[in-house]
């Protein structure tokens, strides 16, 4: 199936407006408020951070899941409410509650999100105003500003729509993300929140999401860190006026391989933005056993300091790739292993092989990077994407909360 | 006990000589080649790298560990000999034979130890001239000399010297070490060599060592990589003509302690010289069910770059230390831990503290730093050595091979 890609971010698909303000929680006055909201009521699924310590938003919508249907999502950022104890639960409520009232919802069809710093209440009085103040300026244009508003030390706002066409008629799907940092595999300080005009049955979109942020939202890393707040929401209101989707329906497939589409263009937008990157590095791991043990070897090749300084030099230091493949934790033969860089064999079955360190060079300056490890093992692959690692990601995150 | 420090490194104990030189693998001239040499016959024993992946030398110490006792420890630096292949092999014999050659020994009687580059294949011709004008200089006082001549990316060379008092007689223990990056809990690119001239049971003194490996290099990490040729051997001579310990000797417990103050002296040493590093933060998780969860927490907080980047920017950001906690795979109840930085309070039950935060960035600003995190949960501890990542870690990283 062919997407287009269209404009418009989240609120692309029928239905869905949004926008996003200053209401005061970020010192240099950049936006810090968002709220998608729904016309009509919209089946919800989520997926959120599996950390042991869970921040406020992350608890408050469990609730808003097991009630099965939404209408709002309301985003601050400059600050997570994690760990911020029973305050912040009530913090998250009145978000909640406020978002609720001003939209004229009923109780628990607004969800919750924020993102920032870790530990300090939220400032919800300049919320609650500000909430009070974006919800009559909600707008089918919005989707920019609320895809700016979710920000923190992002440098460019992350959104997507496709147009889906179906056995009869046609769907959008849009989607937004914050990420840069705390990126790893497993989620990570990621909010995404995508809404379609799909007509989709709850369970299925409960299976569909799953499936999608495996290779995507669970498959990048920028520095190893998952935090507190991870969030992934879909909204699926039905103003496309197509027929239902549920698992056995003919048009689930189709459904699938968009999500899944936008999930990972999302997804590669977070990596490439990873705080201080400057390219995109694929790493895909092939000839496995099975996938688990590929994509641990991935993981841990993604998340090599070594391996992601060597990317940002330019050096074609295949040492440093096999040498994390082999603290992964899981078996293989090394006297096996091929590593290509790019279409480039720098190692042959264990062996060094003679390469053209020039287009090495060449290979590892281009801003996206394939580093593929050949196990010879069996039919398994797993891909995960990851950035380098410079100067700038100490400077970012030396002196972040001051 | 109380131990004196004293000069000498590895050439401290009795019957032990060693030196150092240039022999051509690195192009700066700086020392590449170091050998230990003990006047008779020691027992020795060893621990190795857990990477998949392991250098060709560490698979041919196998052999000499088999065999039992040793007299020669030969090292280069510049070049790891691994992922070298079947040449690899030839080239850690070829070490091995010419050392024994060379310095009048037995088959087996010498350990071969490299360190560097990880795929190129190790100039032997320029090692072996260099064994053979090295093997007659080794004298009692060049256990500097040997000290220098393994250093990589080190900033400073490594050792250490202790007497030891027994029940009858005295000891001295000796050692030195290099390390800087790679290094990781269960071990890293860390090459550590221990001379004594205690009479030590070959079984004992592989206890012993294993013993004090776990606290000491096994919990320190700077950039979570572990190598492909890491090793601590020791040798024991027993030439202080004391006598035997086993491990049931009355002086067993004191050898224990001396040992594991050694092996504490030098894995600080190699943290403090963490590549890029400008201080160093000790970690301790107390309070736990069980001391490996205590371990595995540590661990993740001493291996999070979040954490270690606002170390460097002396910014007590506790709710990164947190996060990495609720990460680590190991279940706590969050609502239950206090944070301390040095003996500051910052998280008391899960809940933000009030604290000063002047005092925290003077706390932080030193060149050593106190994290605790009490889980209240039991009565086991475990504490993981790390340091800052600062700017020069990216940089010295980035262009390491070329």
């Amino acid at each position: 199936v062919q997407f287009t890609e269209i404009e418009g971010g989240v609120t692309a698909p029928a239905g869905f407006l949004a926008g996003g303000l200053h209401c005061g929680i970020k010192k240099d006055g950049q936006p810090d408020l968002a709220i998608i909201f729904s016309e009509r009521s919209a089946a919800v699924a989520g997926v959120f951070t599996r950390n042991l310590v869970k921040a406020a938003p992350v608890l408050y919508n469990q609730h808003v899941l097991k009630h099965g249907s939404a209408r709002a999502i309301v985003v601050n950022s400059g600050n997570a409410n994690a760990v911020t104890g029973k305050q912040g639960k009530v913090d998250a409520e009145a978000m909640a509650r406020t978002a609720e009232r001003c939209l004229g919802l009923a109780p628990l069809e607004a969800a919750v999100a924020s993102t920032g710093v870790i530990g300090q209440t939220l400032p919800i009085d300049k919320i609650m105003k500000g909430i009070e103040k974006l919800a009559p300026m909600v707008s089918r244009d919005g989707g920019e500003q609320a895809a700016r508003a979710i920000m923190t030390t992002d440098t460019f706002p992350k959104k997507v729509a496709i147009r889906v066409p179906l056995s009869r008629g046609e769907i959008v799907i849009g989607g937004m993300a914050k990420g840069a940092g705390m990126i790893c595999p497993d989620l990570a300080t990621m909010l995404v929140f995508i809404t379609t005009d799909a007509n989709v049955e709850r369970e299925c979109l409960h299976h569909t999401l799953r499936a999608a942020v495996e290779p995507s939202f669970n498959s990048i890393t920028v520095d190893g860190d998952s935090s507190t707040n991870d969030t992934v929401l879909v909204l699926a209101n039905g103003a496309s006026n197509t027929a239902v989707i549920d698992d056995l329906s003919v048009d689930c497939p189709t459904f699938r391989a968009a999500l899944h589409y936008v999930c990972m263009r999302l997804a590669e937008m977070i990596v490439r933005d990873g705080e201080g990157a400057t390219k995109l590095a694929r790493v895909t791991v092939t000839g496995a056993q099975n996938a688990a043990a590929a994509r641990q070897i991935a993981k841990t090749i993604a998340n090599s300091l070594l391996v992601k300084t060597a990317i940002f030099g330019n050096d074609a230091n295949w040492g440093r790739i096999i040498c994390a493949a082999g603290r992964a934790g899981v078996e293989f033969d090394p006297g096996k292993v091929d590593i290509l860089l790019g279409d480039l064999i720098v190692l042959k079955e264990g062996s060094p092989w003679r390469f053209d360190e020039t287009r090495a060079k060449e290979l590892l300056s281009r801003n996206e990077v394939e580093i593929t490890l050949i196990l010879n093992a069996g039919g398994e692959t797993a891909t995960v994407l990851t950035c380098d690692l410079s100067y700038d990601y100490v400077k970012i995150n030396a002196s972040y909360r001051t």
